[in-house]
């Protein structure tokens, strides 16, 4: 039995298209409705067959939608519910996948009438590619997806988004949005950002040229690549919305690379031994955990 | 036909176990002989039938072999080649794998008798697993080998040692030893410093707790943790081995790292959209050069 009649996906990325193909494949809700703000893309949805209903206004989506799921950048959410808030019908759900989560209740709440319940949502999963081409239906598979409902939210909704997530293939954790934050700025965002950093470090060599990065990468620069790739529009939205833990992880990261660096300078071979022995268990736990591939190289090279 | 007639392996951890499965498979050479400074991994080495003959004592390994390839970490590689010195044959070949190559070729220099070629090489493969049962026979394949003669090196020796590789899959490259030491302190050794660091960053925190860092790992955190779990004898003698450039590498990270910090301690959007976009066609720059694969997640999530 489906767990609702409609669902409105606005927004037709990665994400949003990744919804659309497990929600269809799974039987999780009968009528997909899609929205998106441009016109290629929405086509590009279409010729993918990816839902039911297709309209570049999301308001003439969400008036029979029992589920409304905003798949856009952060920086825009607050905007696009503003745009729907009038037509949205009498007990909707309002949820969102934003990788921030403070900010966004904070964009989402003016909006929401009354009688229309916000939960808003993390599915803790993706690639490094965008687009709705690159969805698919196995993304949420044994990925965690954080639910930060306000205080005040309805518990039959809570309860419904978590059956959707499920289904989706998701384990729930439900937490407060500040502390979804911190926890997503050390596994998510700081990574992305050293990404970002360890790619631009190498363009900017006066001495080593591009084409010899690229032919040793193997060494290990190449695994930085993949999420520095990543779509920077969200990368950038999340910066601007998750700014305080950012920094503060930011800060962290450097004070912990100075301490290395002081090491590397005095050639201190213990104080090294040790900083490299004490991250060496965290991946064994991460693969016990069903989070990682349990083969070297994420498996990519073995034959 | 077999390029040599016996190589020696000392050392018989990822690499050197690799060579030998390699050197077998494909029948490279006729004759492998194995020694290592333990006999618990020397023992493990037999089981796995790595080689024709074993001794714990390197020199009496080598009198015979064409090619001798030190395996050990960086730290040991003259001790290893004095120690066997006296034992080498006239015309023998004495090669390594070491990833630093200025320091080894000052280590082995003096220890290179009248009549033996020194043709140090380093093939830029790997993965984060170490010991010999973690070897496998394709690791050098499509991956590059870089040769650091001694502008002195005999050009033969040069010659069939660069065969030997490319017999193991490998594309050549040969360079001064210095420009190695800084290609590969920004291809290898800064990605694994900075992977060291982040999963440091992680274990530090106190308002996060490392059970969470797990379960929502997939967010980004898990990718640094691959090159975190590796060897941590080999990484602390590469810092210590290449200082210079690995000080220069980690110093133009942290300036970079500071900008960006800049940029979102004050918002400035421009600034993070631009970051993030110079960094994203490197990527398929890397897979086109056959160095990475073509599937999103390292093709370790796509079903």
């Amino acid at each position: 039995m489906a767990i609702f009649e409609k669902v409105a996906l606005i927004g037709i990325g990665l994400i949003g298209s990744s919804i659309a193909r497990v929600v269809r494949e799974r039987e999780i809700i009968n009528n997909i409705a899609i929205s998106t703000r441009s016109q290629e893309t929405l086509d590009a949805a279409r010729d993918l067959g990816l839902g039911d209903e297709y309209n570049i206004d999301a308001s003439a989506i969400v008036h029979d939608a029992d589920l409304v799921i905003i798949c856009t950048p952060i920086g825009v959410v607050g905007k696009v519910l503003q745009s729907i808030a009038g037509n949205l019908k009498p007990g909707a759900i309002v949820s969102d996948v934003s990788s921030v989560k403070a900010s966004v209740l904070e964009q989402m709440q003016p909006f929401i009438p009354d009688g229309v319940h916000l939960v808003p949502a993390h599915p803790v999963a993706g690639t490094e590619k965008s687009g709705p081409q690159h969805g698919f239906s196995t993304l949420f598979d044994n990925r965690w997806c954080i639910l930060t409902p306000p205080s005040s939210a309805d518990k039959a909704a809570v309860k419904l988004v978590s059956e959707f997530w499920q289904a989706c293939g998701s384990n729930i954790e439900i937490m407060d949005a500040d502390h979804h934050d911190r926890v997503l700025a050390i596994t998510s965002h700081l990574p992305q950002l050293v990404a970002y950093n360890m790619v631009g470090t190498a363009d900017d060599l006066e001495t080593v040229t591009s084409s010899e990065v690229i032919k040793y990468s193997a060494g290990g620069f190449r695994d930085s690549t993949r999420l520095a790739a990543s779509d920077p529009t969200m990368w950038r939205d999340v910066c601007l919305h998750n700014k305080d833990s950012i920094l503060e992880m930011l800060t962290r990261f450097s004070e912990e690379l100075s301490a290395m660096q002081k090491a590397v300078r005095w050639g201190d071979g213990e104080a090294l031994f040790e900083m490299f022995t004490r991250t060496r268990n965290i991946r064994r736990d991460i693969i016990d955990a069903g989070q990682e591939v349990d083969t070297p190289n994420f498996g990519r090279d073995q034959k």
